[in-house]
């Protein structure tokens, strides 16, 4: 994966959180993903297919996954429950739609969103993809962003 | 869903396990997946898109994901590392390759699988969507599978 892929799915992220959410989300490091990156309680999970194939994961820590679902629905909410996976779900959605449509020389498609719960629980990519793992703070809490995507070869599409 | 669409991703699942693995798998229930669906420690996530989108889940016990990669490699694996994961990834990914074929009017694409591994993880399907589950029984222990499908309507596609 190029590094330089990753910039749509981060723009589309703190998009998708100002507008839907008027959260602010500050950028921290990115890297390549290894089993010492951090991850959260919550993963949002979607995938690419078309002349590339990827997938995006959306790690959020409870108390972001809470707070969003609560100002996506208009009322409080404190547990994980059907709602707050919903949210989940959909704005790990918008991060995938929205990067796409910057993404379009590889006309891809995005599939259902899945989103997994359970603490200790680890998201991983196929060993030869190399996901790049984005850091991020907001008022709310952590969360981060973990995008592999690989082009398929042109014999695969034609 | 129409309940019908599980019919290809069972046959697949089924024939990736006796070509591969020289391992018979036996299905056991089919029902919509609640709260209560039994998963197992291994989860094989690939997502589809075309005019459906979806996902496949492979809920792999930890004794079948582990004896899986032993027979593709060739060499006995006694713990979930790199190897178990890679195996998991691939099997599901040709359970999702193998049902697409059988489904082409949706002319779906497949995208990179991701593997959850994790004790008590769940992997939940959007609340508007009522993914189908299926139980397994091998000679190695049990495995599940899950699929949710939902036709893109017309106008999206278009």
């Amino acid at each position: 994966m190029r590094a330089d892929y990753i910039n749509p799915f981060i723009a589309s992220l703190q998009n998708a959180f100002s507008t839907m959410l008027h959260c602010d989300v500050r950028r921290g490091a990115i890297s390549l993903k290894d089993s010492s990156s951090p991850t959260y309680e919550i993963s949002g999970i979607v995938g690419l297919s078309g002349k590339a194939v990827g997938t995006v994961v959306v790690s959020f820590s409870e108390a972001v996954a809470i707070k969003a679902a609560s100002v996506m629905l208009l009322h409080d909410t404190t547990e994980v429950n059907a709602d707050v996976v919903d949210a989940a779900g959909e704005l790990t959605n918008m991060v995938a739609g929205g990067a796409k449509a910057k993404l379009e020389e590889y006309e891809l498609s995005v599939s259902l969103p899945n989103v997994v719960t359970g603490r200790g629980h680890e998201v991983r990519f196929p060993s030869d993809v190399t996901p790049i793992c984005v850091q991020f703070e907001t008022d709310w809490g952590p969360m981060a962003l973990e995008v592999g995507l690989t082009e398929v070869p042109a014999a695969v599409t034609t």
